[in-house]
């Protein structure tokens, strides 16, 4: 395929003009994964129109960092293709979603596997419990791309033997995403311990000289063990969707 | 495996006190990578100690952001074991190496593969001229690894038909390094581009609000594309070993 | 003209004691445009106040960041004269607004025109939905002017073919107003395919390591493209201002 | 011109691969301007190599943030066709650059003007002699390009009426380059005083909490005068640029 | 007086204990002011406590930064004798405050005169409407302290011939306040233009860059006019305090 | 004990999976303190769910940084064995805390002491009165461990002689914790005075260029006085903490 | 006088085009001091053109922040006319300064006094012995304006009964200038211990996270103590100059 | 002792005025330590006459931070009496320096004991190779104060089996030092494992993201680890100081 070839097809691509929004309808086929909406910031009207548009073409659609009232306006416009992850602060639009995605609630233990695919698995793992709601929307998004995926939460190193009791899952796992605030010193241990990529999600748990997250940004982004890249503070779709890619392309493992 | 046996081959780990540095041999079975030294912060004797420890259990060493005199005093001890990539400020060091990494020179084309490994192989995108050290940094560690490496370079997107040109490339690979200082933005448009995991590494090429890196950095970060990951300013090395690691893992692909 | 004759010049410039502002009568004639109100940090009271001292000398009148409160004051004293527009939270004063101004609704297509000038027209292309306010600041602005403006919304290098349906308006304008927050990479792939002089505003849109708009600022002053100046942050007016001053300078251009 | 047609358009556009470099042919078509180099961060061999390959299709070529070695070394490659502006730390590459470009000394009058294009012109003001070498990078610039410029220096506001004397000139040009360091309160009195689109360009000429230019870059983002718009700190090629591309699209006017 | 006298006269200055708060009674003899109560950060019941015991003592108290609550409760305790400040956010308490302080209400003119002092009198400049409570202030601390003072409002350098025509009082005080926000560039022309001491006072006035106040700090703390020196952000008591020591202790001069 | 001893001993630690959170039994043993609960940043569920795992193994629990709805909740569910520590924000659940805890009430004087530990007191040193808070969460966390401690507030260096009245005490305690916000000078002049070990809680206690604890966390870094160790922004558990540890293990020493 | 007239008398103000520099005449006048050059960012020619112009005008200049080779340069033009203050990185050109500011050696002890003026004196207070040039900078620029100034040097609170045998001095100046790096806390203490406006120079004495003075200066600014007001990092000029203004217009005072 | 003994004893605190400095003769007596001289700022002869007043008196005496040319000048000084601890980079000055501080090379085992105190000892651990200087600063510091001190070094969390490894030792020592930079991890990881106040000390090793130091401090500020405490970045003075201040009042404890 020559410049000229590959020019021609991004000349081909589908957007529509939603009022203010341009939807990207090739996505969902580029990147195996419909238009997501990160409903922060856009107006509750705005985010109806637009998950109508995909929906129209694409059937699904997955809206993060989702005020209540915007959930409220999304359930009511999809009603029983919708459901409303509250932890997750994320809304699941789907055909069968009522059957399909239902049971989202956080815990310790495995998340429900939609149609099992070609790949490997991903392991969730939170420092605190107050870091639940982004590594809730990591699972979420793992889940909404089909992708296997097991919870160990309230892992942080200041009792670090609740992280070493799941050496075995953090080798067996295609990707791990690790969630933590304050110091984000759980991205370099875990980092140390797996031979895995990790994805290192700083979140803006803490308080004083913590910066709303640039803390553990920092210590992210330094961290010593090879293998750590980084996502955005809070950005728990961010980390499961390139977790997500990278099981997706694995050939998977043996569960040890 | 319970906590216990978990943690008891943790002790089993091998390692070595080396004068002030405990050499961590388990690394090597860990990650599949031997130990690499970051030279930079160390004295020559520490990184020729360090360098023979590692040589003598592993028979490979990688030394990064090695400076002229550092590179040099490892060049004389490890002799034709040893090769200086001086646009990478880095000293490979390898049985063979004389015949097997034989040409790390930088320019627009395929670099060399190592034994083929069962998975994909990477491509690694430069926005500047001046990324060089970092991209190179990045194949280097690649083709340490054994990892088939392509590179694309000067293609930021001022002149954004420079990149278009490789379209193909981008998504036939299975991770996509990114190096870029300045405003960063060519992470974003790479990540528009393909559906594959993409590093993203943040140079300090650049001046005046670019803040050594910073602007690049933070750009990286708050990429509009989904699936892109960030590690540190200049850390050609991480961005390297985690596209590595991905792609050992992968079921590679046809190329386009 | 001398110094002194400059400096006396500056001694006969009108100026208006009203309560805690002094009104400068003189802007209007010196910058072709009468005073604008930024209703930011000021109280009802004092918008009204001032207003009314504008336009009662020039007729015409701007106020930008108005709240709600703010604006409904205004548009009680000046009653069929005022215009909210809500999207881009301004007032607009004058005389023949019902008539003149009618529609200032976003949306994708051309914006009204008031009386031509002699000189070019302004696109103003947006990176998101979220970016709406800021991008019609600057409309409104480039309408209070009388300059012919254009909009391209919602068009993000993550789809880059959505902005790349545009390459003949870009190339059109007399200046181009970029509007974009999380990254902000989209000044840089504009400046980069357009010789126009390109304003770029960075927005507040964005979490995390966006820093209200910090990373967009930075990677901006960064732009790799030539031609890429840079106001503040959600600073609508300001580019709009500045794009309107160099389009009513210019000789135009036939329209591609 | 349909979004296909722009696409192929860019496919056609003319670049080359030199070692590292991919040099961007269609700049000079595109942004009437021959690639211009920054040489900061390049090796002394890899500014010859791309000056080479500029100057053997567009006959010019401009060199910016040379170092005395990459000065010396590219009029060494071009001889009498290149010209060493030590002030400006710029090396300007033309066929008859001996006679055309011959007086580029800072000082307080008029610069040269090349073959007088279409447009207007550019006054180039600074507030100290310390931003000398910033301001004059964009004089050169700007004398590259054809475009008259006048130079004002060392009016900073602490002595007012050194800058009083130059009201005439402020309103005459069609832009105004603005260099000024420490508080960089020179941009907002310009902007007060002219009509004309001000460029602003933050240096980092300054000590102790004018942290390298920020002081400066801030003040004048935040430049309570309208109209105004910055470049990144000591960016002097960019506001040259920027200025330039407005002159050249104006109409000109008499000089008052 | 001997390091020994000097501690024991240290030792008997008298302070008192009232609940959390440890109230410096020795204040009012060292530093000729009884104590100032800043209220943010208090709880009601501490604020009125605190005053109560210094009233008991001095007989006067000023209360800066009072929240409505705050006011009111000082209000009820001191009846007649506290007034309400509104704009400038404090509270007066004096014995005859009914007469003697009466008019605070901001504007364009003399501030009342207390029992005159020996020394010279303040002029308080600010720069925009909204800079109005920090401006306010700083007067009601200097009349509290019994020092004339005059105030010029509005007067930013966007038109900059509404400062140059108080050139005259400008040179006649003793000391002069200058309150901005946004890029501070007042206080640089300020100083330029008068030979007398200048205290500039940032304001959080602006948005996006300014950062709350920072781009005002850094540049007044970098104007390259001599003898201006800084107090804290918004701490516009801390500049009438400054102002007034200076004035109180200055000769004086005939007005101009 | 060998490296796998340890780590066995490691593996033998207790810890529960409580919802969401993995409750430590293992830091009561460990650290001689029952799990301390961060309430900020948790649900009000989540706080009583893990206050209720701690105290049905360690019978005591510690709930700090609880707003009104968390604490409230925390007092219905173990009524008469919890209490609410309102100016420390925090809630104290012990067996006997309506006997044994019974007056946290802050003021000048000797705080209650429980059993009296083998060790040291400590004694608490705030700046002003705006810092109780942070003081007395110091002091409430000292009382729970058991460590007898003494206060002095208020005392900041405006009125130095204030501090000087207690320099008998600052030498009697085993530890002292210095609790300042603004400038933070206080940590550095009782590290100067004292040869005992001095731990710096910085307080977001200020305004403008204070920065939210910044300026008095550098001010504590940089403490010329040596001794001096500093804990995050506001962290007055920290502070406690740190010095209650070292009064356990003191000496004591009598009473100066 | 009017306006009109003051801006008739602003643009009569003589100033002087000298190369690249418009050296301003009327400040000697209007703020009576001759122009002073601060070196640091221009030239050795630049230097001593400029130094030249004002000698020739007013027969004295200070050179500030002087290298090496510029004060060498400035000896060799000026020969016995000036003074190399090392200590101070300055270089005093007087008629008479062989004969009138022989001593300006750093010590413990009585600065000289040029010809007395009318007003007060000056104290110079320094923490740290490495804050002795920016000290020494602030009293030549005092002896240079002909004020009276005495030292105290090294007296941080570390060790505060070093600063209290000053208490006498302290409250006897018309003004004190406080030199502090580090935690920048002496300002708070002396502004404490005196009614005097205090003068606060932040240094950059210190390392790791001083970050260049920038915890002396926030220091600075929060200090607790009313009356202090601060300059740039390493001011010493900017604080003698403003400290000298205070003083000359003080009535003075008896010496306690 | 009342307040006003507790001042008289201050009065009669000695201090020796040497050139610029004001020796602290009294601090040997009240923090058990001669004064210390931090190099860095200080001349060569600063250096060594301050050290000459502090022998005279103390026959003791600690260099730090000091560069070799001024190591060199204090061991000419006091010849056979003062080491240079190059890997320290500082120099001990002391009686029978020969005999008592013998062996300070920095290796994995115990450090040499001075004197044994009454009290308990202190562990150091650093995280890599490049923390040795400081680490090695801790260690002299404890030695000259007679403080016994054990190392672990190059034991970071990127192979944690190298800390756990030493288990024992971290909760045999009365206070435990951590020097670690890049993300700092290290800091929170030993918080976990042992109950001892732990010293953290950031060090600036690490390059981009690590800003000197600044992650690892804002990592140790959040270390989710109760107990631990911080100190300036690169301070490894200040961390052996404290540590040794809590060690000396400690009951120390039977070796585990």
């Amino acid at each position: 395929m020559s410049t000229r070839e590959a020019l021609e097809s991004l000349a081909r691509l589908p957007f529509e003009t939603v009022g203010p929004a341009t939807v990207d309808h090739h996505r969902s086929l580029r990147q195996h994964l419909p238009e997501v909406i990160l409903c922060e910031g856009k107006t509750v009207p705005q985010c109806v129109t637009i998950a109508r548009a995909i929906v129209r073409r694409s059937d699904r659609c997955l809206a993060t960092r989702a005020s209540e009232a915007q959930a409220e306006a999304l359930i009511d416009e999809f009603e029983d293709r919708a459901e409303w992850k509250e932890e997750a602060r994320a809304v699941v639009i789907d055909r069968g979603v009522g059957r399909k995605v239902r049971r989202g609630k956080a815990g310790q233990g495995k998340a429900r596997r939609g149609k099992v695919p070609r790949g490997g698995s991903v392991l969730v793992v939170s420092a605190g419990t107050s870091d639940l709601p982004v590594a809730e929307e990591a699972v979420v998004t793992l889940e909404f791309m089909g992708v296997p995926v097991s919870r160990v939460y309230d892992a942080g190193v200041a009792g670090i033997h609740r992280l070493l009791a799941h050496v075995r899952a953090l080798r067996a796992a295609s990707a791990v995403v690790v969630v933590a605030g304050m110091e984000g010193a759980l991205a370099s241990v875990v980092g140390g311990i797996t031979d895995r990529p990790v994805i290192a999600v700083p979140t803006s748990v803490g308080y004083g000289a913590s910066y709303g997250g640039l803390a553990a940004l920092l210590a992210m982004l330094n961290a010593c063990a090879a293998g750590v890249t980084v996502v955005n503070i809070d950005n728990g779709f961010g980390a499961g969707y390139a977790a997500g890619v990278i099981a997706r392309q694995s050939r998977g493992r043996k569960r040890g």
